[in-house]
Protein backbone atom coordinates (compact mmCIF):
# COMPACT_ATOMS: atom_id res chain seq x y z
CA UNK A 1 0.00 0.00 0.00
CA UNK A 2 1.31 3.35 -1.22
CA UNK A 3 0.03 6.30 1.42
CA UNK A 4 -2.24 9.04 0.59
CA UNK A 5 0.32 11.56 0.68
CA UNK A 6 -0.32 14.02 -2.44
CA UNK A 7 -4.08 15.20 -2.26
CA UNK A 8 -5.95 17.78 -4.40
CA UNK A 9 -9.23 19.31 -3.67
CA UNK A 10 -12.20 20.26 -6.11
CA UNK A 11 -14.23 23.24 -4.16
CA UNK A 12 -13.35 26.25 -1.30
CA UNK A 13 -16.18 26.12 0.25
CA UNK A 14 -16.48 25.69 4.12
CA UNK A 15 -16.01 21.72 4.04
CA UNK A 16 -12.83 22.03 1.45
CA UNK A 17 -11.57 25.05 3.74
CA UNK A 18 -11.59 22.90 6.90
CA UNK A 19 -10.76 19.20 5.76
CA UNK A 20 -8.08 21.20 3.31
CA UNK A 21 -6.78 22.48 6.75
CA UNK A 22 -6.47 19.50 9.05
CA UNK A 23 -5.12 17.49 6.06
CA UNK A 24 -2.47 20.20 5.53
CA UNK A 25 -1.40 21.05 9.61
CA UNK A 26 -0.50 16.76 9.42
CA UNK A 27 2.15 17.35 6.98
CA UNK A 28 0.14 16.39 3.88
CA UNK A 29 0.67 17.97 0.42
CA UNK A 30 -2.33 19.63 -0.94
CA UNK A 31 -1.49 20.07 -4.79
CA UNK A 32 -4.18 21.97 -6.50
CA UNK A 33 -7.48 23.78 -5.62
CA UNK A 34 -10.33 23.89 -8.48
CA UNK A 35 -13.44 25.85 -7.99
CA UNK A 36 -16.24 27.90 -9.63
CA UNK A 37 -15.06 30.38 -7.94
CA UNK A 38 -11.74 30.99 -8.63
CA UNK A 39 -10.81 33.49 -5.87
CA UNK A 40 -11.94 31.89 -3.10
CA UNK A 41 -10.03 29.21 -4.93
CA UNK A 42 -6.90 30.86 -4.56
CA UNK A 43 -7.80 32.40 -1.38
CA UNK A 44 -7.66 28.39 0.16
CA UNK A 45 -5.29 27.18 -2.11
CA UNK A 46 -2.85 30.20 -0.88
CA UNK A 47 -2.94 29.69 3.09
CA UNK A 48 -2.61 25.31 1.70
CA UNK A 49 0.79 26.24 -0.42
CA UNK A 50 -1.39 24.72 -3.40
CA UNK A 51 -1.91 25.89 -7.22
CA UNK A 52 -5.19 27.30 -7.54
CA UNK A 53 -6.57 26.69 -11.33
CA UNK A 54 -9.64 27.27 -12.93
CA UNK A 55 -10.08 24.63 -15.73
CA UNK A 56 -10.61 20.74 -15.54
CA UNK A 57 -7.73 20.87 -18.08
CA UNK A 58 -5.38 22.23 -16.12
CA UNK A 59 -5.90 19.44 -12.99
CA UNK A 60 -2.60 17.40 -12.80
CA UNK A 61 -4.59 13.83 -11.60
CA UNK A 62 -1.11 11.82 -12.56
CA UNK A 63 0.40 13.19 -9.53
CA UNK A 64 -1.77 12.54 -6.93
CA UNK A 65 -2.97 9.82 -4.57
CA UNK A 66 -6.27 11.77 -3.70
CA UNK A 67 -8.79 13.72 -4.98
CA UNK A 68 -11.44 15.19 -2.40
CA UNK A 69 -14.72 16.63 -3.67
CA UNK A 70 -15.98 19.31 -1.62
CA UNK A 71 -18.88 20.85 -3.46
CA UNK A 72 -22.96 20.93 -3.28
CA UNK A 73 -24.56 17.36 -3.45
CA UNK A 74 -26.11 18.14 -6.34
CA UNK A 75 -22.69 19.02 -8.25
CA UNK A 76 -21.29 15.99 -7.49
CA UNK A 77 -22.14 13.77 -10.58
CA UNK A 78 -20.90 16.79 -12.74
CA UNK A 79 -17.91 16.84 -11.23
CA UNK A 80 -17.46 13.01 -11.73
CA UNK A 81 -18.06 13.30 -15.39
CA UNK A 82 -15.73 16.00 -15.55
CA UNK A 83 -13.19 14.19 -13.98
CA UNK A 84 -13.80 10.71 -16.06
CA UNK A 85 -12.92 12.94 -19.01
CA UNK A 86 -9.43 14.10 -17.74
CA UNK A 87 -8.51 10.52 -16.27
CA UNK A 88 -5.33 9.65 -16.21
CA UNK A 89 -3.66 6.26 -16.48
CA UNK A 90 -2.21 5.92 -13.23
CA UNK A 91 -6.38 6.94 -11.68
CA UNK A 92 -6.36 8.87 -8.15
CA UNK A 93 -8.71 7.73 -5.25
CA UNK A 94 -11.83 10.11 -5.77
CA UNK A 95 -13.89 10.59 -2.98
CA UNK A 96 -16.29 13.28 -2.31
CA UNK A 97 -17.30 14.33 1.44
CA UNK A 98 -21.03 14.22 1.79
CA UNK A 99 -23.44 12.52 4.11
CA UNK A 100 -26.66 12.05 1.85
CA UNK A 101 -24.46 11.17 -1.96
CA UNK A 102 -23.85 7.98 -2.55
CA UNK A 103 -20.84 6.42 -3.72
CA UNK A 104 -22.21 5.14 -7.01
CA UNK A 105 -22.45 8.72 -8.18
CA UNK A 106 -18.49 8.21 -8.28
CA UNK A 107 -18.25 4.83 -8.99
CA UNK A 108 -20.18 4.56 -11.96
CA UNK A 109 -17.99 7.04 -14.03
CA UNK A 110 -14.94 6.01 -11.49
CA UNK A 111 -12.63 3.41 -11.23
CA UNK A 112 -11.18 4.33 -7.76
CA UNK A 113 -14.17 6.25 -5.65
CA UNK A 114 -14.81 6.65 -2.11
CA UNK A 115 -16.90 8.77 0.82
CA UNK A 116 -14.43 10.65 3.65
CA UNK A 117 -17.58 12.79 5.36
CA UNK A 118 -16.63 14.57 8.55
CA UNK A 119 -19.86 14.80 10.70
CA UNK A 120 -19.39 18.30 11.56
CA UNK A 121 -21.24 21.49 11.04
CA UNK A 122 -18.62 24.48 9.65
CA UNK A 123 -18.66 28.00 10.03
CA UNK A 124 -16.66 30.43 8.98
CA UNK A 125 -14.29 32.10 11.69
CA UNK A 126 -14.23 29.07 13.53
CA UNK A 127 -11.57 26.08 14.05
CA UNK A 128 -13.52 22.76 15.50
CA UNK A 129 -11.66 20.90 17.19
CA UNK A 130 -11.20 18.14 14.38
CA UNK A 131 -9.59 15.22 16.26
CA UNK A 132 -12.57 15.03 17.83
CA UNK A 133 -15.06 14.89 14.61
CA UNK A 134 -16.44 11.45 13.85
CA UNK A 135 -15.02 10.77 10.06
CA UNK A 136 -17.46 8.15 8.14
CA UNK A 137 -15.45 6.01 5.62
CA UNK A 138 -16.49 4.19 2.74
CA UNK A 139 -14.86 3.13 -0.34
CA UNK A 140 -15.77 0.85 -3.53
CA UNK A 141 -12.43 -1.21 -2.64
CA UNK A 142 -10.84 -2.86 0.67
CA UNK A 143 -7.21 -1.80 0.00
CA UNK A 144 -8.95 2.10 -0.62
CA UNK A 145 -11.07 1.54 2.15
CA UNK A 146 -7.68 0.86 4.17
CA UNK A 147 -6.15 4.13 2.64
CA UNK A 148 -8.74 6.26 3.43
CA UNK A 149 -9.20 4.77 6.95
CA UNK A 150 -5.29 5.28 7.43
CA UNK A 151 -5.45 8.92 6.02
CA UNK A 152 -8.28 9.79 8.27
CA UNK A 153 -6.98 8.78 11.55
CA UNK A 154 -4.09 11.11 10.71
CA UNK A 155 -6.52 14.12 11.36
CA UNK A 156 -9.64 12.52 14.03
CA UNK A 157 -9.59 10.45 16.37
CA UNK A 158 -12.82 9.00 15.26
CA UNK A 159 -12.71 7.30 11.86
CA UNK A 160 -15.04 4.81 11.48
CA UNK A 161 -16.30 2.50 8.14
CA UNK A 162 -19.66 3.27 7.79
CA UNK A 163 -22.29 2.02 5.22
CA UNK A 164 -24.73 4.17 3.03
CA UNK A 165 -27.55 3.69 5.51
CA UNK A 166 -25.58 4.41 8.63
CA UNK A 167 -23.97 7.40 7.01
CA UNK A 168 -27.35 8.72 5.87
CA UNK A 169 -28.43 8.34 9.29
CA UNK A 170 -26.14 10.24 10.85
CA UNK A 171 -27.05 12.99 8.04
CA UNK A 172 -30.53 12.96 8.78
CA UNK A 173 -29.86 12.83 12.61
CA UNK A 174 -27.48 15.87 12.52
CA UNK A 175 -30.30 17.68 10.73
CA UNK A 176 -32.29 17.62 13.97
CA UNK A 177 -29.69 18.23 16.24
CA UNK A 178 -27.40 20.82 13.95
CA UNK A 179 -30.07 22.76 11.81
CA UNK A 180 -33.45 22.96 13.78
CA UNK A 181 -31.06 22.85 17.23
CA UNK A 182 -30.01 26.40 15.14
CA UNK A 183 -33.62 27.32 14.48
CA UNK A 184 -34.80 26.95 17.78
CA UNK A 185 -31.47 28.94 18.95
CA UNK A 186 -32.83 31.88 16.27
CA UNK A 187 -36.78 31.43 17.69
CA UNK A 188 -34.91 32.36 21.33
CA UNK A 189 -33.14 35.49 20.27
CA UNK A 190 -35.87 37.09 18.39
CA UNK A 191 -38.48 36.36 21.48
CA UNK A 192 -35.68 38.35 23.46
CA UNK A 193 -35.15 40.76 20.63
CA UNK A 194 -38.72 42.03 20.97
CA UNK A 195 -38.40 43.07 24.55
CA UNK A 196 -34.72 44.12 23.77
CA UNK A 197 -33.26 41.90 25.86
CA UNK A 198 -29.25 40.15 24.96
CA UNK A 199 -29.82 36.67 23.49
CA UNK A 200 -26.48 36.02 25.52
CA UNK A 201 -28.90 35.70 28.77
CA UNK A 202 -29.53 32.67 26.99
CA UNK A 203 -26.13 31.55 26.39
CA UNK A 204 -25.67 29.49 29.51
CA UNK A 205 -28.91 27.53 29.34
CA UNK A 206 -27.98 26.82 25.90
CA UNK A 207 -24.32 25.65 26.72
CA UNK A 208 -25.61 23.63 29.75
CA UNK A 209 -28.29 21.99 27.68
CA UNK A 210 -25.61 20.78 25.24
CA UNK A 211 -23.42 19.49 27.94
CA UNK A 212 -25.52 17.42 30.19
CA UNK A 213 -26.85 15.01 27.04
CA UNK A 214 -23.01 13.58 27.81
CA UNK A 215 -23.42 12.32 31.17
CA UNK A 216 -27.14 11.23 30.91
CA UNK A 217 -29.81 10.42 27.80
CA UNK A 218 -31.44 13.66 26.43
CA UNK A 219 -34.96 11.56 27.25
CA UNK A 220 -33.49 11.40 31.21
CA UNK A 221 -32.72 14.92 30.68
CA UNK A 222 -36.07 16.19 29.51
CA UNK A 223 -37.39 18.79 31.80
CA UNK A 224 -39.86 21.95 31.14
CA UNK A 225 -43.88 22.52 31.51
CA UNK A 226 -44.82 19.56 28.86
CA UNK A 227 -42.85 17.12 31.03
CA UNK A 228 -44.39 18.51 33.88
CA UNK A 229 -48.05 18.38 32.19
CA UNK A 230 -48.11 21.99 33.81
CA UNK A 231 -51.26 23.16 31.34
CA UNK A 232 -51.60 26.31 33.36
CA UNK A 233 -48.01 27.61 31.76
CA UNK A 234 -48.79 25.70 28.54
CA UNK A 235 -51.55 28.20 27.90
CA UNK A 236 -50.20 31.16 28.95
CA UNK A 237 -47.08 30.43 26.26
CA UNK A 238 -49.05 29.41 23.51
CA UNK A 239 -51.24 32.28 24.26
CA UNK A 240 -47.80 34.72 23.94
CA UNK A 241 -46.93 33.19 20.53
CA UNK A 242 -50.32 34.24 19.35
CA UNK A 243 -49.14 36.33 16.33
CA UNK A 244 -46.61 33.94 15.48
CA UNK A 245 -48.36 30.91 14.31
CA UNK A 246 -45.68 28.88 12.98
CA UNK A 247 -43.93 29.20 16.70
CA UNK A 248 -47.44 28.35 18.23
CA UNK A 249 -47.55 25.45 16.00
CA UNK A 250 -44.09 24.27 16.82
CA UNK A 251 -45.04 24.99 20.40
CA UNK A 252 -47.64 22.77 20.87
CA UNK A 253 -46.12 20.32 18.53
CA UNK A 254 -43.03 20.08 20.83
CA UNK A 255 -45.08 19.51 24.00
CA UNK A 256 -47.32 17.13 22.78
CA UNK A 257 -44.20 14.93 22.09
CA UNK A 258 -42.78 15.59 25.28
CA UNK A 259 -45.96 14.80 27.07
CA UNK A 260 -46.08 11.16 25.75
CA UNK A 261 -42.54 11.17 27.36
CA UNK A 262 -44.55 10.25 30.82
CA UNK A 263 -46.60 7.50 29.28
CA UNK A 264 -42.92 6.43 28.04
CA UNK A 265 -42.71 6.82 24.42
CA UNK B 1 -30.78 48.23 55.08
CA UNK B 2 -30.10 45.36 56.91
CA UNK B 3 -28.92 42.50 54.46
CA UNK B 4 -30.34 38.87 53.52
CA UNK B 5 -28.28 37.04 56.04
CA UNK B 6 -30.62 34.27 57.34
CA UNK B 7 -32.45 32.10 54.92
CA UNK B 8 -35.30 29.29 54.74
CA UNK B 9 -36.23 27.43 52.12
CA UNK B 10 -39.56 26.13 50.92
CA UNK B 11 -39.01 22.93 48.72
CA UNK B 12 -36.24 20.35 48.07
CA UNK B 13 -36.26 19.81 44.55
CA UNK B 14 -33.44 20.84 41.85
CA UNK B 15 -33.96 24.51 42.21
CA UNK B 16 -34.19 24.40 46.10
CA UNK B 17 -31.15 22.27 46.03
CA UNK B 18 -28.94 24.27 43.63
CA UNK B 19 -30.00 27.51 44.94
CA UNK B 20 -29.57 26.79 48.81
CA UNK B 21 -26.06 25.46 47.84
CA UNK B 22 -24.92 28.44 46.04
CA UNK B 23 -26.12 30.58 48.83
CA UNK B 24 -24.65 28.17 51.20
CA UNK B 25 -21.27 28.31 49.25
CA UNK B 26 -21.27 31.71 49.11
CA UNK B 27 -21.75 32.29 53.45
CA UNK B 28 -25.16 32.48 53.61
CA UNK B 29 -26.91 30.71 56.79
CA UNK B 30 -29.64 28.82 56.05
CA UNK B 31 -32.44 27.99 58.54
CA UNK B 32 -35.08 25.79 57.47
CA UNK B 33 -35.86 23.41 54.55
CA UNK B 34 -39.22 22.60 54.42
CA UNK B 35 -40.71 19.66 51.97
CA UNK B 36 -43.50 17.59 51.38
CA UNK B 37 -40.66 15.15 51.14
CA UNK B 38 -39.28 14.70 54.57
CA UNK B 39 -36.45 12.75 53.48
CA UNK B 40 -35.73 14.83 50.42
CA UNK B 41 -35.55 18.07 52.52
CA UNK B 42 -33.28 15.44 55.34
CA UNK B 43 -30.99 15.10 52.93
CA UNK B 44 -30.78 18.55 51.46
CA UNK B 45 -30.66 20.51 54.95
CA UNK B 46 -27.90 18.08 56.28
CA UNK B 47 -25.62 19.50 53.09
CA UNK B 48 -26.74 23.41 53.91
CA UNK B 49 -25.94 22.83 57.60
CA UNK B 50 -29.56 23.62 57.98
CA UNK B 51 -32.64 21.99 60.09
CA UNK B 52 -35.41 19.93 58.00
CA UNK B 53 -38.91 20.26 59.18
CA UNK B 54 -41.96 18.65 58.20
CA UNK B 55 -44.77 20.93 59.22
CA UNK B 56 -46.15 24.78 58.48
CA UNK B 57 -45.91 25.87 62.41
CA UNK B 58 -42.51 24.25 63.28
CA UNK B 59 -41.07 26.82 60.64
CA UNK B 60 -39.13 30.00 62.44
CA UNK B 61 -40.11 32.57 60.63
CA UNK B 62 -39.39 35.20 63.20
CA UNK B 63 -35.63 34.31 63.02
CA UNK B 64 -34.59 35.23 59.25
CA UNK B 65 -34.55 37.51 56.25
CA UNK B 66 -35.96 35.56 53.29
CA UNK B 67 -38.15 32.80 52.48
CA UNK B 68 -37.01 30.79 49.34
CA UNK B 69 -40.33 29.29 47.94
CA UNK B 70 -38.94 26.43 45.18
CA UNK B 71 -41.36 24.37 44.56
CA UNK B 72 -43.86 23.47 41.43
CA UNK B 73 -45.57 26.83 39.99
CA UNK B 74 -49.37 25.20 40.94
CA UNK B 75 -48.15 24.84 44.61
CA UNK B 76 -47.15 28.62 45.05
CA UNK B 77 -50.58 30.20 45.76
CA UNK B 78 -51.22 27.44 48.35
CA UNK B 79 -47.72 27.60 50.16
CA UNK B 80 -47.91 31.31 50.43
CA UNK B 81 -51.52 31.03 51.81
CA UNK B 82 -49.90 28.99 54.66
CA UNK B 83 -47.35 31.44 55.18
CA UNK B 84 -50.03 33.97 55.71
CA UNK B 85 -50.99 31.59 58.12
CA UNK B 86 -48.07 31.39 60.38
CA UNK B 87 -46.55 35.13 59.77
CA UNK B 88 -44.68 36.35 62.44
CA UNK B 89 -45.06 40.22 63.37
CA UNK B 90 -41.72 40.95 61.56
CA UNK B 91 -42.46 39.03 58.56
CA UNK B 92 -39.24 38.31 56.40
CA UNK B 93 -39.06 38.77 52.34
CA UNK B 94 -40.63 35.97 50.93
CA UNK B 95 -39.72 35.13 47.49
CA UNK B 96 -40.86 32.73 44.35
CA UNK B 97 -37.95 31.20 42.47
CA UNK B 98 -40.65 30.75 38.74
CA UNK B 99 -39.91 32.08 35.69
CA UNK B 100 -43.68 31.98 34.88
CA UNK B 101 -45.75 32.65 37.71
CA UNK B 102 -46.69 36.56 38.33
CA UNK B 103 -45.50 37.85 41.85
CA UNK B 104 -49.18 38.75 42.87
CA UNK B 105 -49.85 35.47 43.84
CA UNK B 106 -47.46 36.52 46.90
CA UNK B 107 -48.32 40.04 47.01
CA UNK B 108 -52.18 38.89 47.41
CA UNK B 109 -51.28 37.57 50.98
CA UNK B 110 -47.54 38.65 52.06
CA UNK B 111 -46.62 42.10 53.09
CA UNK B 112 -42.82 41.42 51.80
CA UNK B 113 -42.52 39.29 48.58
CA UNK B 114 -40.47 39.01 45.61
CA UNK B 115 -39.10 36.91 43.24
CA UNK B 116 -35.64 35.59 42.53
CA UNK B 117 -35.83 33.61 39.27
CA UNK B 118 -32.46 31.48 38.27
CA UNK B 119 -32.39 31.23 33.92
CA UNK B 120 -30.76 27.80 34.17
CA UNK B 121 -32.04 24.53 33.95
CA UNK B 122 -30.57 22.09 36.74
CA UNK B 123 -30.35 18.67 36.94
CA UNK B 124 -29.41 15.85 39.52
CA UNK B 125 -25.63 15.15 39.02
CA UNK B 126 -24.80 18.36 37.71
CA UNK B 127 -22.78 21.40 39.46
CA UNK B 128 -23.85 24.39 36.26
CA UNK B 129 -21.47 27.88 37.21
CA UNK B 130 -24.00 29.43 39.18
CA UNK B 131 -21.83 33.11 38.68
CA UNK B 132 -23.08 32.81 34.68
CA UNK B 133 -26.48 31.84 35.52
CA UNK B 134 -28.84 34.73 34.77
CA UNK B 135 -31.16 35.78 37.92
CA UNK B 136 -34.11 37.49 37.32
CA UNK B 137 -34.92 39.99 39.90
CA UNK B 138 -38.00 41.47 41.13
CA UNK B 139 -39.98 42.89 44.24
CA UNK B 140 -43.35 44.58 45.53
CA UNK B 141 -40.73 47.17 47.30
CA UNK B 142 -37.69 49.41 46.01
CA UNK B 143 -36.00 48.67 49.41
CA UNK B 144 -36.65 44.39 49.51
CA UNK B 145 -35.65 44.52 45.71
CA UNK B 146 -32.40 46.32 46.47
CA UNK B 147 -31.86 43.57 49.17
CA UNK B 148 -32.49 41.18 46.47
CA UNK B 149 -30.09 42.56 44.10
CA UNK B 150 -27.51 42.12 46.69
CA UNK B 151 -27.84 38.95 47.70
CA UNK B 152 -28.16 37.69 43.97
CA UNK B 153 -25.07 39.49 43.14
CA UNK B 154 -23.26 37.20 45.82
CA UNK B 155 -23.78 34.03 43.33
CA UNK B 156 -24.21 35.58 40.31
CA UNK B 157 -22.62 38.14 37.64
CA UNK B 158 -25.73 38.40 35.93
CA UNK B 159 -28.55 39.88 38.61
CA UNK B 160 -30.83 42.23 36.95
CA UNK B 161 -34.41 43.67 37.59
CA UNK B 162 -36.89 41.97 35.40
CA UNK B 163 -40.14 42.86 34.96
CA UNK B 164 -43.05 40.62 34.81
CA UNK B 165 -43.18 40.67 31.10
CA UNK B 166 -39.56 40.26 30.50
CA UNK B 167 -39.47 37.53 32.77
CA UNK B 168 -42.18 35.34 30.96
CA UNK B 169 -40.48 35.67 27.72
CA UNK B 170 -37.47 34.63 29.11
CA UNK B 171 -39.05 31.71 30.53
CA UNK B 172 -41.10 31.12 27.31
CA UNK B 173 -37.82 31.53 25.06
CA UNK B 174 -35.89 28.71 26.96
CA UNK B 175 -38.59 26.15 26.80
CA UNK B 176 -37.66 26.60 23.21
CA UNK B 177 -33.59 26.35 23.53
CA UNK B 178 -33.88 24.18 26.74
CA UNK B 179 -37.08 21.71 26.50
CA UNK B 180 -37.50 21.81 22.46
CA UNK B 181 -33.58 21.50 22.10
CA UNK B 182 -33.33 18.70 23.87
CA UNK B 183 -36.04 17.13 22.72
CA UNK B 184 -34.08 17.41 19.20
CA UNK B 185 -31.64 15.81 21.14
CA UNK B 186 -33.48 12.83 21.75
CA UNK B 187 -34.58 12.29 18.19
CA UNK B 188 -31.43 12.13 16.66
CA UNK B 189 -30.25 9.78 19.55
CA UNK B 190 -33.15 7.77 18.70
CA UNK B 191 -32.19 7.43 14.75
CA UNK B 192 -28.79 6.34 15.86
CA UNK B 193 -30.02 3.58 17.96
CA UNK B 194 -32.02 2.63 15.57
CA UNK B 195 -29.05 1.81 13.80
CA UNK B 196 -26.89 0.41 17.02
CA UNK B 197 -24.62 3.78 16.30
CA UNK B 198 -24.13 5.68 19.58
CA UNK B 199 -25.29 8.91 20.31
CA UNK B 200 -21.72 10.09 20.97
CA UNK B 201 -21.15 10.25 17.09
CA UNK B 202 -23.31 13.74 17.37
CA UNK B 203 -21.83 15.40 20.28
CA UNK B 204 -19.40 17.11 18.85
CA UNK B 205 -21.61 18.62 16.13
CA UNK B 206 -24.28 19.50 18.98
CA UNK B 207 -21.50 20.97 20.87
CA UNK B 208 -20.35 22.96 17.71
CA UNK B 209 -23.83 24.38 17.21
CA UNK B 210 -24.28 25.54 20.71
CA UNK B 211 -20.96 27.40 20.87
CA UNK B 212 -21.19 29.02 17.43
CA UNK B 213 -24.01 31.01 18.33
CA UNK B 214 -22.05 33.01 20.84
CA UNK B 215 -19.84 34.56 17.89
CA UNK B 216 -22.59 35.14 15.24
CA UNK B 217 -26.78 35.31 15.63
CA UNK B 218 -28.61 31.95 14.82
CA UNK B 219 -29.82 33.27 11.67
CA UNK B 220 -26.21 33.51 10.27
CA UNK B 221 -24.90 30.82 11.83
CA UNK B 222 -28.29 28.89 10.01
CA UNK B 223 -26.75 25.95 7.74
CA UNK B 224 -28.41 22.89 6.01
CA UNK B 225 -30.62 21.49 2.88
CA UNK B 226 -33.65 23.17 3.77
CA UNK B 227 -31.47 26.63 3.67
CA UNK B 228 -29.35 25.55 0.37
CA UNK B 229 -33.27 24.65 -1.06
CA UNK B 230 -31.57 21.18 -1.56
CA UNK B 231 -35.02 19.19 -2.27
CA UNK B 232 -33.82 15.98 -3.46
CA UNK B 233 -31.85 15.67 0.55
CA UNK B 234 -34.76 16.83 2.37
CA UNK B 235 -37.05 14.66 0.04
CA UNK B 236 -34.77 11.68 1.24
CA UNK B 237 -35.24 12.50 4.72
CA UNK B 238 -38.89 12.90 4.75
CA UNK B 239 -38.68 8.97 3.17
CA UNK B 240 -36.60 8.33 5.50
CA UNK B 241 -39.08 9.54 8.35
CA UNK B 242 -41.84 7.71 6.97
CA UNK B 243 -42.48 5.61 9.62
CA UNK B 244 -41.85 8.26 12.45
CA UNK B 245 -44.68 11.04 11.17
CA UNK B 246 -44.63 13.22 14.11
CA UNK B 247 -41.34 13.65 13.57
CA UNK B 248 -41.62 13.57 9.46
CA UNK B 249 -43.66 16.25 10.73
CA UNK B 250 -41.67 18.51 12.32
CA UNK B 251 -38.85 18.24 9.77
CA UNK B 252 -41.14 19.86 7.01
CA UNK B 253 -42.44 22.49 9.49
CA UNK B 254 -38.59 23.08 10.53
CA UNK B 255 -37.72 23.47 6.76
CA UNK B 256 -39.97 25.44 5.41
CA UNK B 257 -38.97 27.85 8.33
CA UNK B 258 -35.46 27.80 7.52
CA UNK B 259 -36.21 27.80 4.07
CA UNK B 260 -38.07 31.20 4.45
CA UNK B 261 -34.79 32.57 5.62
CA UNK B 262 -33.57 32.48 2.03
CA UNK B 263 -36.53 35.32 1.45
CA UNK B 264 -35.35 37.26 4.85
CA UNK B 265 -37.70 36.31 7.19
Amino acid sequence: LTELQHISIIGSGKVATHLGHALYTQGLRIGQVLSRDHTHAQTLAKTLEAEAVQHWAELDLGSIDLLLIAVNDQSIPEVAQAIQRVLPEREPLVVHTSGTSPLQWLSDRLPRSGIFYPLQSFSPGRSPDFASIPLCIEAGHPADEALLLHLGQRISQRVQVTSAADRRSLHLAAVFVNNFVNYLYHIGAELLAEKDLPFALLWPLIAETAAKIQQQSPQAMQTGPALRGDAATIAQHLAALEDKPEWQDLYRRFSGLIGSFSQGN
